[in-house]
């Protein structure tokens, strides 16, 4: 008898590319030895955490044993942790950001889980640039959303396509999601682009709002916020339109993914934003996350004026496009988060990856992020294997010349 | 514009009756002064957790900051948390349990929603004797799902009622979900009823087999397993019938509820179980809780042979039956859990807890658990409130009679 849905049953089958090459990389690992292997498919970072972490974990070591030290909190998190959080996003989002417009959530994906949940009615669609985390398709999906994907111009280092998004919306288009920096082009969408999203966001609201219809979101997913090289700077975007939704985590900032700390913040201009507060909360404790776990909560409140080292992913980014310049590979340079996105020789994504696999180069082919023709290389890996990829990098790409 | 969906406005609107007392609780001590409050209403664990929790937690935080100390784990849970689980479900449960049968989650509240994804079909139901925790109609009904919940025999000490649990039964039933020791009665099943609803269980699964159905599963909902009083013990699952499923968390045993760390354990017998642990690993993921967080499952599986001091809710439980007794309220001693689950004098539980609510006394009324005519009250609360309250009981019943 079949234990489980067809759904889910058909996800399975098709589990994503990532997972397929980390299932690839244990086993090359395991016939070569870890060190033959140059892993560039996961985006577990890496970089130890800030080593004040230690001496704040020691704190709450002796707080944990007190009554209640590690009992349920609040559904939308430690009071003191909501209002540090607030703090932190009103000058990261230069917007005045009050405890009660952030719910703590079980990382970025537990945020916009929880936010789908509370907003999408089955066959709302979620517009979203292309190329794009594979997994907001599954996110708004739970709910009977649909994920529409519009490609970006890679030409123009894969800035959003305007026309092509505007047209793409319809009457069920529920939100607009953006991921900047950028998994897994690295590009980091400049303050106009922004501006203009939200510019379509605004125009489309004002029309249903004469209609009595509901209301358009401008979702930002910013786990890589502080990973913006070269003097780069990520825009804000609370202020950009008052349907703005910022989501984020500490997981790379803090190198803290496994801890599951994230927020979602509702701008403080939304008409009837305290009602999606309130459903987040809701939503945040009866999808079973209850809370954000408080360790993690109270670990990144303490930590909010630290990141992890971003020289160590520069030096990468810079060792990585010198690997790929000099074996012939075109890309764009990254500014921000710790990806390369690639055109493949050849054009064929799966031959390409499949050819470095031989060379014990692993890459996560593009169409695993519905843009094929590319590859996602992840920079969460030591310099010493990035430089170890050289020659396979070249010999791979020797096949396709 | 309404910012979110009319499914989720609704339940804003009826939002829990714990909700409801809790907010009620938060005036009442505003005005009165928190320590002229017997608040009885929440279920969140204040006995200590165990005081090697510091220890752990220190040593924690000397590898938190190497690469990857709080980084992202497997999603079914770092594997040598899993194995340690395993060792400690195979005692309990009696059974070979292996780490490839277990997926560590975010508390059993989110290891039943990723379960229900993983098998709940629009329209699928969810069997459940009544009186039940509120949140389980939310947990399946997030992927169309409907609770449809049987009432207990309050009369034999909420026992379930067979007969009318299998006349229950249909072709989209999908589980049949018991929670023991109970929230909100505090009763344990004993192992002859357990073995009933098995027996029931196992006799519709030989018909849909016959027919090519889909399995109907037994689910063991235990975050009170620990809390057995008088000698009492609470019988092993997952011997009984091979489509049976334990969830389970620390919540309660380690005080740690807000660091939401639980588990589901599919039963090694299970045909087709490999496939549901794939499954539930991957809800698991794109639920976006991604893993169960890494500082807890660390914390409890270094802490397996350590629970709080039951003595604690045992004499708890002792002052509140005298509490009851002598106000002439009419209940059964619960065996287990930390709750009560009176009857309530004139028969209207709103009523009750309207006059105990003027005496300062904070309870939920039984129509919360879908079954009215009770109150719940959770004795997670020092000793002496519980003395406290004995004099607001008396006067509360006093205006029934």
């Amino acid at each position: 008898m079949q234990t489980v849905t067809n759904q889910i049953k058909q996800s399975m089958a098709g589990s994503s590319w990532i997972r397929k090459m980390f299932e690839k990389g244990i086993e090359l690992k395991k016939r070569y030895g870890a060190d033959a292997v140059c892993d560039f498919s996961l985006g577990n970072p890496d970089v130890p955490p800030p080593a004040k972490t230690k001496e704040i974990l020691e704190g709450l070591a002796a707080k944990a044993i007190e009554p209640l030290g590690l009992g349920y909190c609040p559904n939308a998190g430690i009071p003191a942790v909501r209002e540090a959080i607030a703090a932190y996003l009103s000058k990261q989002q230069q917007a005045d950001v009050k405890a009660a417009n952030v719910v703590m959530t079980v990382g970025a994906a537990g945020a916009l889980v929880a936010f789908f949940r509370a907003v999408i009615e089955p066959g709302d669609e979620v517009l979203c640039p292309a190329p794009y985390f594979v997994e907001y398709g599954s996110y708004c999906g739970h709910f009977g959303g649909v994920l529409k994907a519009v490609d970006s111009k890679p030409e123009e280092g894969f800035r959003p396509d305007f026309d092509a998004m505007e047209k793409a919306i319809g009457p069920k288009t529920r939100a607009i999601l953006v991921n900047s920096p950028n998994n897994p082009t690295g590009c980091i969408y400049a303050a106009e682009d922004m501006a203009r999203l939200a510019s379509i966001v605004d125009r489309v609201n004002a029309a249903r709002e004469a209609e009595g219809g509901r209301p358009l979101f401008l979702l930002s997913d910013e786990p890589y916020r502080a990973f913006a090289y070269d003097g780069a700077t990520v825009p804000a975007v609370l202020p950009l339109t008052p349907y703005a939704v910022v989501l984020g985590s500490f997981s790379k900032t803090l190198s803290l993914a496994g801890e599951r700390i994230g927020y979602v913040v509702v701008s403080p201009a939304m008409p009837d934003g305290d009602t999606l507060i309130n459903a987040v909360t809701l939503t945040n404790r009866t999808l079973g996350y209850v809370n954000a776990p408080v360790l993690g909560q109270r670990l990144a409140a303490a930590l909010l004026d630290q990141t992890v080292d971003l020289e160590i992913y520069d030096r990468r980014r810079k060792l990585m496009a010198k690997v790929l310049s000099e074996a012939g590979v075109e890309f764009t340079m990254p500014k921000g988060a710790f990806y390369f996105f690639p055109k493949v020789p050849g054009g064929d994504d799966i031959a390409f990856v499949d050819a470095l696999q031989e060379e014990k180069v692993l890459a996560v082919p593009g169409r695993g992020f519905g843009m094929a023709g590319y590859i996602r290389l992840s920079c969460s890996v030591d310099e010493a294997i990035i430089a170890r990829s050289a020659e396979g990098f070249k010999r791979a790409v020797a096949r396709f010349q």
